[in-house]
């Protein structure tokens, strides 16, 4: 069962690559040469990145009998959308990462203008894919760009947050509300997008699916502060420490190592206490939390 | 008759400055004063813009008796995605403008990475704002929501092109493939949403007003070419001459001024000759098409 259920993400994984390859490159051309947009948004996409947010919607889609065909516009949505915020959260302006997947960032490659445009263009893409999908209806996808625009206006907000609060002494509330917004609510679409993609979800369901988003989210993010400190590069995929060299507030610089560990495992638990109240069985859900729980990187 | 026409372009700006206001002011305020994403976006959203796009949408709507109301989502999704689309151009990276509609670009205030943000929450807010409008069924949403997102795609590649072609030597084809991505394709769009928010309209009328669109888009940009080396800085209200000055092709460069102007009127020309075939009296789109003919800025 269990190695079932780790086999399925695989699965995910697999199938959210080929359903981003398949989307982007039937892209159309134009004639000249000159145009880079789509040869960056692809260099950009189709870097293997672990895809844990389609990986959520994909599984949460399965555990409320959703077919897989009726999820694929709904988890590469949610990977553009990640994608696009990755490229503007590495330009020079911004984080300043150089490296991303363990490549050269877009604006590293591409120059910034055309990494701009590449983002910039990924975001119309999330929600023209969801608009021109076949196998949904008109009510149901609009619920789900609804969701989408919130989620990914929210993420600029958490994003514009995050970079005013460079060098700034913040409080365990601010860093919280900018995670929420920055990585927090697109996490939440991810999720939400699974269950909503059937039409006779509950709105209990709906809630407890949104605890547990915002749980293991900011789990996710303290667990993150925590690993930036104590992995080293090449497995991150980026520059370790990245973020006290830039004098960014975490949860280890304002709480330390310790305590942070203790709130993101205590977050997790609370997420997968939460699951127990869910109509359905939850069991892929509690396994993702508990791989999530003891990663590495 | 035309005294009446002109005026109520006055009362579209004013309508879509209003419930650009509106919309915006109804944006959930955080709690923390740091976070400058409203702020930036309220600056660049209320300056005092032509108006343009949401001007041809109510204009078009009109004609096909659609109600003001009804209207007003998509004249703001149109509109803000300008906006977004002028904050990223603006960047050093970019077009490298620092003052637009006489005031400092967005980036000049409030620093790169936030103007980047805040055309990023843009992009998003106008797909949301549409979603979220009670007065349109969800059928007719998706239909507006597809071509904005294939829109505001184009519009990223057309600018892609435009930097990608800095100091090279290009043929007209490929300035116009540029233009009818970069500035054509929305401007179709603000034409089509008009009509479209009418269930009966006919596919004859959409395809006369897509050509429409294409002859007052390319002459358009012609024309701009032509002011950019014509007119003074403070009534263009940025800097004249800036195209040349930064090595961008133009047509004026390609084929010179008085051929440029030839173009651009006989395009203007073959768009009113086109609305004659439309099912209703084109009369205020001919208006509009003869004032851009005769604009000095």
């Amino acid at each position: 069962m269990k190695k079932n259920h780790l086999e399925s993400h695989d699965l995910y994984r697999e199938r959210v690559n080929s359903q981003l390859d398949l989307f982007l490159s039937s892209l159309v051309s134009t004639n000249f040469t000159n145009n880079q947009l789509k040869e960056i948004i692809k260099y950009s996409a189709l870097a293997r990145g672990k895809r844990f947010r389609p990986i959520l919607t994909y599984t949460v889609a399965n555990l409320f009998d959703v077919r897989l065909e009726k999820v694929d516009s709904c988890a590469c949505a949610i990977e553009l959308i990640h994608i696009y915020s990755l490229i503007h959260d590495d330009l020079p302006s911004m984080d300043d990462d150089d490296v991303r997947h363990n490549q050269p960032s877009s604006h590293k490659v591409f120059g910034e203008a055309q990494a701009i445009l590449a983002g910039d263009g990924l975001q119309a893409l999330a929600f023209g894919i969801i608009c021109n999908d076949p196998l949904i209806h008109s009510s149901m996808k609009i619920k789900l760009l609804s969701l989408l625009s919130a989620s990914s206006y929210s993420m600029a907000e958490g994003q514009s947050i995050d970079l005013s609060i460079v060098s700034h002494n913040v409080d365990l509330e601010i860093l919280n509300n900018m995670h929420k917004k920055k990585t927090g609510a697109l996490l939440n679409c991810a999720i939400k997008f699974g269950a909503l993609l059937n039409d006779h979800i509950s709105d209990k369901d709906l809630s407890i699916l949104s605890f547990f988003s915002s749980q293991i989210g900011l789990a996710y993010q303290v667990q993150d502060d925590v690993l930036d400190v104590t992995t080293s590069d090449k497995i991150l995929g980026k520059r370790q420490n990245s973020d006290s060299s830039k004098n960014k507030p975490s949860y280890p610089s304002i709480i330390g190592i310790d305590e942070s560990i203790k709130i993101f495992e205590s977050l997790y638990d609370n997420a997968i206490d939460e699951l127990s109240q869910l109509s359905v069985d939850a069991e892929p859900l509690r396994l993702i939390t508990k791989k999530l729980m003891s990663r590495s990187y």
